[in-house]
């Protein structure tokens, strides 16, 4: 246990609240515009900003970090509330959000690859760990609100762009043992400008083949 | 473990069963009403009963008690059979079951709350636990019936009901360590209280301002 | 962990795999049926196929089978791109399908309500476990689709063939200690027979008795 802290350390705190941040602003968005409750606004923000975390760390059969760390959860209260009073003037900065929600999905594919890496996984649940992590706040979102999940429909590269980029992670620091931080890098960017381009472009995921 | 186990017991195992049986009638109920199968009266009533504990133990990473207790999958069974028969009685006893189901809030949010405690969590991670295990039955029957989860939407205090309870025994029972059982006591009343007032007055839970 | 890897092994791989694919098939065809994005066919064939293991063993606090095997994952995938790319003609083969999908459903039933008994988990218990390994991928579907689950409507057996299924097994290879490969034969057989014939002569689950 002692290694595995070690090992998910390597991705600075700040730059892991950051995600959640994030993760949790466009969460507390959606729910503001809604015009959810203030607990529908808390617990999109909490989905939205711990919940790929949640469902990799139960996946993987060890302690939830979001439960388990001391900041994670006040960070992710507070980011609510800021959402819940400032909905209206955090709205009109969308250009901004769409950046950072893309930084987001790099960041958390990235961390989750990671994390099944060290629990010693084969390759492929190393590439699916990184995509539930990526995505899987964006899914409990679409089920509590009961709209089809996002990431099963035509649209932008979400999941696509995060399978793109846990594959790669999963092939360069697994079995080519190349160092972790550049192809964490490189992953992130990869991830996060797939994301970014096909959002801009209008690309979408290509659907089934008749 | 054997500690835990002690602990956990201060809860009187009658008035945990009450809990359940309350949470599967109220499920089983609404599942009768909407005219289902009597496989979809059985989940429902389940989710009701055990839903809240099912989540808070997933995310605590213990074992179940839903399914390691011999006790509480035959009670839910027979609550559910007995919804399945006299759902159309037992709908009219509607004023009973709201306060009933009130008080059930307030011993599921005591139960989580303590539980992570126990496990040594913090703050608000305990608050998290409790307001999980509160509402998660009501999540996951949402889930199922693909409508949007209450507690999302503007309505009576349901989750904030249980977050002030959680709250409060996070702080009074930890930090400040004031004897468990009082503590309880007084969060059960304020829970189910504020739940009570709010349905009967039409309280409705604040949403994010503009 | 060692007898508990032997017992499970007691049901043949190419079983255990051949149940997978066909789950995975199911799910998939759906998925192109509805004109998803390949990330969507990619996540219900992972569901079908996978799901129901997953959710058994997160609710055994059992490391997930689905993640730890290297070979049922790369599978599920494969079979996904069967899906995607040759869904038209698949589909024709329906009659095919319903047969596969019930026998499906016996295995799955079996196999999670076996690893429950392995556990040491009571009767019940047991039971619960058989039928959210048969129809948890079901579940998960629905879910993700965004509509009312199968299980909880009237309609061909489906929970409830597991449930007689899963509540046989339990009590002939459970209090009755009789030899599990003959039960598991005489169970799988009567699950799927019960789904198959609710199907083909459209009985239906009954419902709440006013």
């Amino acid at each position: 246990m002692d290694v595995l802290a070690v090992e998910v350390l390597r991705i600075p705190m700040a730059v892991d609240l950051a995600a959640i941040v994030i993760g949790a602003l466009t969460g507390g968005l959606l729910a503001a515009r809604e015009g959810f409750a203030v607990s529908g606004v808390l617990l999109l923000a909490v989905s939205g900003g711990l919940g790929g975390g949640l469902i990799r760390d139960v996946l993987l059969d060890v302690p939830v970090v979001a439960l388990t760390n001391p900041v994670y959860l006040p960070t992710v209260g507070i980011t609510a509330m800021v959402t819940f009073f400032f909905s209206g003037w955090l709205s009109r900065t969308t250009g901004l959000l769409v950046g950072l929600d893309a930084l987001t999905l790099g960041f958390f594919t990235v961390i989750g690859a990671q994390k099944a890496q060290l629990a010693g996984l084969p390759v492929t649940s190393v590439v699916f760990i990184g995509v539930a992590t990526a995505v899987g706040g964006a899914v409990i979102r679409d089920v509590l609100l009961a709209q089809r999940a996002d990431i099963v429909q035509p649209g932008p590269y979400n999941a696509v762009a995060a399978l793109i980029g846990a594959s790669l992670l999963a092939v360069l620091a697994g079995p080519l043992e190349l160092p972790l931080l550049p192809v964490a890098a490189v992953v992130i960017a990869l991830t996060a400008g797939l994301r970014l381009v096909s959002v801009l472009r209008g690309w979408s995921a290509p659907v089934a083949i008749d």
